[in-house]
């Protein structure tokens, strides 16, 4: 049953972490009956998730045959061990995460100044510190590029979002596991105690 | 167009991931007309993906209206910038990773013991240093629980994988990238390189 507690309501959070994600899933019904689902570098800009591949195969395929698509975007923050929990039993384990799921519409791309400034964007995301020629589809080193790849745009149709930061919880167990994230000290350990604090239930709120 | 030289043929090395990873999208179609897609924990065990949740709600929903699912876990690794390659134009950057996409059966495991010891495998996963008691549905202390979660096996029909890490590139343009990488270091680099190597086209064979 979806626990409305980790629903996200606010869309800038949404928003932010659409904008530092790198890659995510494209999902399309095949024509064989099963959806097919490809991770995809994306660019999130002007409402709108961008991606780019080859103007062949597969994926162009099932787009020809719907517009309809899913793009589905998750970062897995720490798994909390059952025993931070001081449980003798496997029940409490779990894991936090951020996820966030975008139905939308797809359409390929053809404007080149549309291409351009998709590719722009996905460059500014991967590639922050530069070091490229400007794309511009009327420089002559881009003309054949912008032609030859697909740009293809997701409009978004409804956005939604799960954050799951033990918001669930008691708060005395949260503060129990944030003590034992801080102390054990995992790469995502800190960032998943800073959450936890932010989403905790009464953040923001007196008590 | 798919290129070839990404496909990974060794099911092996495909196990491996799927043993490694610790969370995949499943996706299934929705009486909406639009692929559903949840990031889910998973085991990988006895040739099935099993992952649990909740007995109501929209995954098992839609599971009841079919049994067509998508499995589908990547890992991104390095994100290679077009500076790598001494190229004045954007066009080189690209990013290498893992991804396995499986087209399964997904059934709803009623049985108590196959419930129990897909939970242990999950558990031995992401806990493996334990700390609990073994799930057994004869301790009491589980036998509530392994009622009311929800199990769900997902059988194997066709499993495909991309491991992209160069093998298109020359030896040459290959070999500058691996030793940028390893100059840059940032956490995985090291690794990108090592399996850039790994699955460079003439590994094995003799020049």
């Amino acid at each position: 049953m979806r626990r409305e507690e980790f629903d996200v309501l606010s869309r800038e959070e949404i928003d932010a972490f659409l904008t530092e994600a790198s890659f995510g899933f494209l999902g399309v019904m095949g024509s064989d009956g099963w959806p097919h689902m490809k991770p995809l570098n994306y660019a999130y800009t002007c409402g709108a998730i961008y991606f780019h591949g080859s103007a062949k195969g597969e994926k162009m395929d099932d787009l020809a045959r719907t517009r309809q698509v899913t793009f589905a975007v998750a970062k897995e923050y720490a798994i909390i061990p059952s025993t931070f929990s001081d449980s003798p039993v496997a029940c409490p384990a779990t894991a936090f995460f951020k996820s966030v799921h975008i139905k939308g519409l797809a359409d390929v791309v053809t404007d080149p100044a549309e291409k351009a400034s998709a590719l722009t964007a996905l460059m500014q995301k991967l590639q922050p510190e530069g070091g490229y020629a400007p794309i511009d589809p009327e420089d002559a080193r881009y003309k054949q590029m912008l032609k030859a790849v697909a740009v293809v745009r997701v409009s978004i149709e409804e956005i939604t979002a799960k954050f799951k930061f033990g918001q669930n919880l008691s708060e005395a167990r949260r503060e129990i596991i944030i003590s034992r994230l801080e102390e054990r000290g995992r790469p995502d350990d800190a960032a998943t105690a800073g959450l936890m604090r932010a989403y905790a239930p009464s953040s923001g709120t007196e008590e």
